[in-house]
């Protein structure tokens, strides 16, 4: 039987351990290609580049492992995988293991998840993984059984056009997880301020800081889940339409 | 009566006529501060800066008009325009004119409509709007009716929680618009390639290039709007969950 073709890819950058313990995951389940960003992309949204070249490094190149950096974002690593170095679609994406929850609105910010979201655009399947734990050297050990079962799956399944998954894993606290619980996007938000300070030149400058607060109080949400040791998975879709707002706005004068 | 607050921004820069536009449209509804970023920031999707200060510059102030630029990202213009400068939340948020259309699939790598996006996060009313014309010299002259009765509805009407809008123009044709279309996002894709080229050093270099296909043959979606002559509003949200999607996926035997 053919393996399948799995591109991996993170917004943390091609050192990042969670990339490294990814990697290693996904090998058993089909040749792999990584192409990952040169340096550090979080936060970085869906953004491509569109404004500079891109260059790709290669690292390492095998029929069953290969391996490239390039100066892009997430999203673009995803584009060049597929259009310089695969030259066709894989059969699976994967994006992370996130040092960091991207669970609730962060999905909107995330590097990570511009590359899965990538994918869905392109009717790839295409499977985010984060994990609740910001440090560089965070305990991934746990995560293993849960990507390889959720993998195992999608490769197996498919995915509808469109639509994409976004995993988050409860930080590893000595506990076995609770179990997987299929959610949907928790209703949060950030509460933020800006650090001003004033450079030696007397000149202000400004860093973005920020509590995140959720006021969902169900239990069918991804904030819910990672907080109470479940394995959170919300299916994403590409489609941002608020439906239910369409038939609403049409009952508006709008005369111009 | 006191006039309402309108916080504009965009992603084509502080100087683009498309921002310049949508700034004499506005200024007869209210009391408006501008703060855009001080160079273009197309395709930069949802990013926001966090690993590097953000700055402001000061162009002009008074109590009904004041105007900044700053080097962070368009939802970076609406975190500082909030936090720093009003120090409270608008009534409003308008983001644009962007040069070029925002239709469809393009919302996920938009700056501008990641500034309107973040507005909805705040429960802050808030429309982006495009014209479907690239070019720097585009001709604007048909959207200020356009503009004003949106931006009345809304200041008028508030936006639900975690809702904002997605209106699109027709580029100037000759013909006036046929009319103003509740829709929703068009299904398509990018088909995209690299140019691929080789420098100086005889290293490789890449140039993302592509084409909008779009199959949905449709008249209710904002990519037929546009290129039917109607204007395209679409009512987006944050909500990025396929909840048709969960029961399904909870069927799947998800063990580790």
């Amino acid at each position: 039987m053919k393996k399948p073709v799995i591109l991996i890819t993170n917004d943390d950058g091609v050192h990042a351990p969670g990339l490294r313990y990814l990697i290693e995951t996904m090998r058993p389940l089909g040749n792999v290609v990584v192409i990952a960003p040169d340096k550090p992309q979080s936060a970085m949204g869906h953004a491509v580049t569109i404004q500079s070249p891109l260059r790709i490094h290669t690292i390492t190149k095998s029929a069953s492992y290969s391996e490239y950096s390039c100066n892009g974002t997430p999203a673009d690593c995803v584009k060049l995988g597929e259009k310089v170095i695969l030259r066709g679609k894989p059969n699976l994406i994967v994006s992370g293991i996130n040092h960091g929850s991207n669970a609730s609105i962060n999905i909107l910010y995330s590097g990570t998840m511009a590359a899965v979201i990538e994918g869905a655009m392109e009717n790839v399947p295409a499977i985010g993984f984060s994990l609740n734990d910001y440090t560089h050297n965070a305990d991934f050990s746990h995560c293993g059984k849960i990507i390889t079962s959720l993998a195992t799956q999608v490769l197996d399944k498919g995915m509808p056009d469109g639509i994409c998954l976004n995993v988050n894993i409860p930080a590893m606290n000595g506990i076995p997880i609770s179990g997987i619980r299929v959610t949907r996007q928790a209703k949060a938000f950030w509460k933020e301020n800006f650090d001003e300070r004033i450079d030696p030149h007397q000149r202000d400058y400004y860093w973005l800081q920020g509590e995140f607060i959720t006021t969902d109080t169900d239990d069918d949400n991804d904030y819910w889940a990672i907080n109470n040791n479940y394995v959170s998975v919300v299916p994403v879709q590409i489609d941002l339409t608020a439906h239910h707002m369409i038939s609403e706005i049409k009952n508006w004068k709008l005369e111009f």
